[in-house]
């Protein structure tokens, strides 16, 4: 199969950007992007665009794609409009890598920019209402929190401030794997902990604030086991990858020696299941796909981003992608063995908790922190030698499991 | 390079559906495209999905593939929501073909459906603001129809009733096309009473009433010089086709002979020039290139479906894709020529104005109509001996021109 490289990524700091314009998220990590790579505007055969929320935010929907192209002065060329929940950036990517594949472009942009951030807080978190089936929201709402039942929640662990339902799910989901596997509420605290002394080397990260297992513990409430450092943010923000062939690599001159290959783009929805039938988990059937594309294994990988939406994501996805035991995600994370200098580090970038999660663009935001581990680019965070990385990326829910889930390797 | 074929088509009846959901319409599309093409639900390997306003009329975004698909029976496979206005499903077919040239896959489905009716108006309409740069409406609105001007508006020919802003834009087009080709109002109506005998012969359409020309010019109003049966309507409905390369077309056995090949399928985003500047339109663009990709001559071409969003609409579009003289759009209408039986018919389904337009499902229904009459399938509508067709479906606006093109190449 023709190869696929990654010629260049760029991506703007996330946070809180009130006074900027998707068109403006958009040029700035696409700019850095074209950089990154030696290419122009010109070079540019096509446009993969993913966004998910200017829609609900702003009533901008349909050709959100060419709008921002054409504030970046790409023109004429096919640009691609997609959507995926969380994981659309990823879905950009893999579109971005079929379409050089089929031989229709040699170089091209994939692009996720999303703008959540709103004084309107109601607006704000009914954004995440469409990343659900709207006919469903309530029965299936309720068969995923039952998912919970059977471990207590001590008094005064549930906010009462608004937030995203996702993290209700996702502290019923955190307490299914207690019930489960005896994990603790410590072990999430050591994820969350770890991932934000991992922020502290990430300069475009929104929070880059050590905290220690205590400290996460102590912090406010969301939703019991969860403590609000253990919970990605809103966040404004765009990440870019320029994605080619051999023949584009030529073009754009001299970028050979840092080109990142991908040596695997899997897509994976899911089928009915159970919650905790942990072993059908969409992420462990987009995984075992996606190690057979690329030849090798769980235990070839030096690094990995996954969707730690909250720290209990990262804990269920570094099992489901077979880099540490089943039930052993957070106690990985205890014994420092997915820390930067462990046995393998995951979310060195601070991941979605730290770094920020502009679900638009956060598929593409993994890519760029892979990118630079593997050049050896990534400063006081690079994990020493890596040369094989994996990324996870997951969105939305149909029925009672996960819409969607995108797994990436890239290799040098 | 490999070959590409429509193994199978299907569509729903195009009206109003208020009882039936979109997941009842996208698994009906589906079910006939399956059916025709000898598959079944488990030979699909991807799916690309088109809908463009589900999001604005029932806050359902991000993951309505998924949604669909799983209604569908369709599980575990990777499913692309896509989005381009008007042109979102010649655009999941584009994705669709270039996937299965990647490689990725050997079957793979193009859906496109869309619930536009609502008894609240006032939402119906404003589906349609998304199919512009939101932040630049007004600015990009005056200089649009600033293109109308120098033609007189007589009294009483610009309706009170609520319609879409595309009508006056589209109106402002005729205008501006009369004042550069002196072409005319019942060249337009000549255009509109063409397509509404076509589709008194297509049972799907949601129109079926003859008219004459003196009938569409003495119709409601809706713009000057638009009347009502010269403009598309609000449509509920859903379109799909079964994509695939040889080895797949072999396993689903026996649908060879009927096999249509997609010769090319281009999409065109336009770059600044002025409204009027016909030479260098989006779709002369588009258009070129699909020919050349094709290997074939506008004047080869035996029958087309191209977007008569208004009766100007397929003025504008057959002069950009060469089929007839620049300014002889509506001429070629008043003399036959683009009627069945003509020298090159164009709509012999009825078109955007009969059969209906619903948003994200209308280029896939172009295509369900060449495919029927590239197989001499389409009953009392066919275009005799017709073995090369072109289908042309635009959509948005960005800057002051369409952000998007859509040009599909078919043969047999």
């Amino acid at each position: 199969m023709t190869d696929i490289f990654i010629a260049g990524v760029g991506m703007t700091a996330f946070g809180k950007q009130l006074d900027r314009s998707l068109k403006h998220l958009g040029a700035e990590a696409t700019g850095l992007a074209l950089a990154d790579a030696g290419a122009a505007q010109r070079d540019i055969e096509a446009v993969f665009f993913g966004n998910c929320v200017q829609g609900h935010m702003e009533g901008q929907d349909m050709i959100r794609g060419e709008i921002v192209a054409r504030a970046m002065g790409i023109e004429r060329v096919p640009v691609i409009n997609v959507e995926n929940a969380c994981a659309t950036a990823s879905t950009a990517l893999h579109l971005a890598a079929a379409y050089v594949r089929s031989g229709a472009a040699d170089i091209v942009l994939a692009l996720g920019a999303e703008k959540m951030f709103s004084t309107d807080r109601a607006r704000m978190f009914g954004a995440f209402d469409g990343a659900w089936d709207v006919h469903e929201t309530e029965a299936n709402r309720d068969i995923l929190l039952a998912m919970g039942e059977g471990v207590a929640v001590p008094e005064g662990t549930m906010s009462t401030q608004p937030y995203s339902i996702f993290m209700d799910v996702y502290a019923a989901m955190s307490r299914a794997h207690m019930r489960t596997y005896g994990s603790t509420q410590a072990q999430l605290a050591a994820v969350a902990a770890k991932n934000h002394v991992h922020s502290t080397g990430n300069t475009l990260a929104q929070y880059r604030v050590p905290f220690t297992v205590e400290e996460v513990l102590k912090a406010a409430p969301i939703a019991y086991p969860l403590t609000l450092p253990m919970c990605s943010p809103i966040s404004d923000g765009a990440a870019a990858a320029v994605i080619c062939n051999a023949t584009g690599l030529k073009r754009l001159g001299g970028g050979r020696d840092r080109a990142v290959r991908i040596l695997a783009s899997v897509l994976q929805t899911g089928s009915e299941r159970q919650p905790t039938d942990y072993d059908r988990h969409v992420s462990r059937l987009g995984a075992a796909r996606a190690y057979e594309l690329a030849g090798v294994g769980p235990s070839e990988m030096d690094v990995a981003e996954v969707h730690d939406a909250t720290a209990t994501g990262e804990v269920i996805e570094v099992e489901a992608l077979g880099l540490v035991r089943p039930g052993e995600g957070g106690l990985a994370a205890e014994r420092g063995e997915t820390a930067i200098g462990g046995r393998i580090p995951v979310n060195p970038s601070g991941g979605l908790e730290c770094r920020g999660h502009p679900i638009g663009a956060t598929g593409l935001a993994q890519v760029h922190e892979l990118t630079l581990q593997l050049r050896g680019e990534a400063g006081g965070r690079q994990v020493a030698g890596a040369r094989l990385g994996i990324a996870q990326n997951g969105g939305g829910i149909v029925g009672v499991e996960e819409a969607v889930t995108a797994v990436t390797i890239l290799g040098r």
